[in-house]
């Protein structure tokens, strides 16, 4: 049988450092634009409590978002060891284009797929670039339109790269600006013939919800009192997404297992979008409480918040890129293991794919 | 057989015209910033000569793209007859996102699908909303990845949006700001069963130039030699796009077509991307001489940019409607009519469909 199959992985980890200490020199503000009567450190500290993030990286300013695009994409083709000139797709998830330091506007044309294939130098035209909004859940969803697009027979090599710089577009006077932060992770995925028993994805799902969560996650102007009228930052509700997620998300993983019939126990790990340690540990109980599993079994789950932050679209290909490479001390894969990817981001979006390693 | 059809359309025609004789009061000058020695009247005359435009469209100042995009697909919808919540797919193509009135902002965040999506009140979850950035191919592009996805069986019923607002990110000191204008055109389709003759999509082909090409068509400073730093606007190389454009645009054209086993002979109308009359004059001419026919079938293209302007995305799904729906004095279109759908835009990207009305 014919699966799409991961052949090699990529990512880029930002090389500027921002620790927690140094978000205590700003002025946090309510979204009335009250001060926020505590101390900084107190802030600070309540907020590592509940995200689990000690710190996150941020890209240097000369680059951009295609550009880490890049550094990714190149890793990947190498690690797979595909000719770049037979790939038949490179699909860029992200949300926010390119924004050049020091600026606001997002740039986006050409597409950062367009930059990407630029960069690398493909001369092939029947490799087609495009790039994909949907959230955080972006590169899942990018994946899930190559596995259709390679069972409907028009391509069978492709690059998804996910990619965010959202240190350019947070407001350094709300608490959440601590949570974001940059990163590219990228997969290359090849359609191949293997036994049942093989490689390659076996499922998946996505869910939008859009009637009363659309404007969870939006843009916005700051909640500093005195701001720039006319710019926007992204902004959270942070309440209700958690909400959302920890209702919603588990339902999906499940949706995905049981179409895929592979059940709760053949899972050996779970790759979940690097949001905040609380919901994701509160995603993942509740998952298991839907099979009637009080607890959960060990290094299920892997984690990069802590250092990386939550980068959007990059989060689940990056952490999949350091555990398959051996760059995660707590977790390693196997060949034949059975792993989730699963995301929830602006939109709201939801999606989850069941993958045999 | 089981062909992706077009069961409805619709489109948004914005109510603010911009004739050419208001560009006479803008001050035009060089990509190097030197001033245009020649009097306003000449320029524009010139620029109608060569584009066809005579006026164009802009949204009213309350409105953003994901409004427009939503009255186009209200239409689509109500032509189409179907329940909106049995739609599987909203797919929405731009390239700017929403940028409010007054501000330089993209927003995409929701992305316009789920914006749209919201709009249209749609309760199921099933139905996945995602943005597609390919340049002014966007909603051509969208097309052929719903026919993938039919294909693939993940998919049955999708709305394809195609929604710019182009007058929001021009610099008014580049004539090719005249070229530019606002619009959405939407389409719904369905996979169905028909006869071998019967409605539907035959074949499509997609090609992405990003070598030389990438920065063809890009964001850059203003022309004006005071102008804001950071603050970009919409440009283009247009010589080297309308070169560009002849000699690949009839290639991806015949390559569609040869796909499809259909002879040149029984193309009844070819849609092409509203970009500048004298390129789409150029390239049809050029594709029948790819067939050894050097004069052209009558009616065979119609145009839509004289009153209408480049409205990227949307001229394509516009001008389909209008024709679709008899609101075109000199084209008429007739069940079992083959047709071509053809754009060209910024990336490089190009990309044709052919499909049986």
């Amino acid at each position: 049988m014919w699966r799409s199959v991961i052949t090699g992985t990529g990512s880029y980890i930002p090389t500027e450092v921002k620790t927690n200490q140094e978000f205590t020199a700003n002025d946090f503000f309510t979204e009335n634009n009250a001060p926020i009567g505590t101390a900084p450190e107190v802030i600070v500290e309540k907020f590592q409590k509940i995200t689990g993030i000690a710190e996150r990286r941020y890209v240097a300013e000369h680059l951009t978002t295609s550009d880490i695009a890049t550094l990714a994409a190149e890793e990947a083709l190498k690690d797979s060891g595909i000719d770049p000139e037979t790939l038949d797709l490179i699909i860029v998830a992200h949300n926010f284009g390119n924004v050049v330091a020091g600026t606001v506007q997002s740039d986006a044309v050409p597409s950062l797929a367009s930059r990407v294939k630029h960069n690398l130098r493909i001369r092939n035209a029947g490799c087609v670039a495009y790039d994909i909004l949907f959230g955080c859940p972006g590169w899942v969803q990018g994946v899930i339109q190559v596995d259709a697009f390679f069972k409907a027979g028009i391509a069978k090599k492709a690059l998804v790269i996910g990619a965010e710089t959202l240190s350019r577009v947070i407001d350094r006077h709300d608490r959440d600006s601590m949570i974001f932060s940059d990163g590219a992770g990228a997969s290359v995925l090849e359609y191949r013939e293997v036994p049942e028993t093989g490689s390659g994805i076996l499922g998946s799902s996505a869910l939008s919800h859009s009637l009363d969560e659309a404007y969870y996650i939006n843009m916005a102007t700051s909640y500093a009192p005195e701001c720039t009228p006319g710019v926007r930052y992204i902004k959270m509700k942070g309440r209700k997404v958690y909400e959302y997620a920890i209702k919603l998300v588990p339902e999906a993983m499940k949706n995905c297992l049981d179409k895929c019939g592979v059940s709760i126990g053949d899972v050996k790990k779970v790759f979940l979008h690097q949001a905040n340690e609380k919901m994701d540990e509160g995603i993942i109980q509740a998952l298991y409480k839907l099979y009637g599993i009080r607890e959960l079994p060990e290094a299920i789950m892997p984690m990069s918040i802590h250092y990386l932050g939550n980068s959007s679209v990059a989060t689940v290909p990056t952490l999949y890129d350091l555990v398959r490479k051996g760059k995660d001390d707590e977790h390693e894969l196997q060949p034949g293991d059975l792993v989730l990817f699963a995301s929830v981001g602006a939109g709201m979006n939801i999606n989850a794919i069941c993958y045999r390693v």
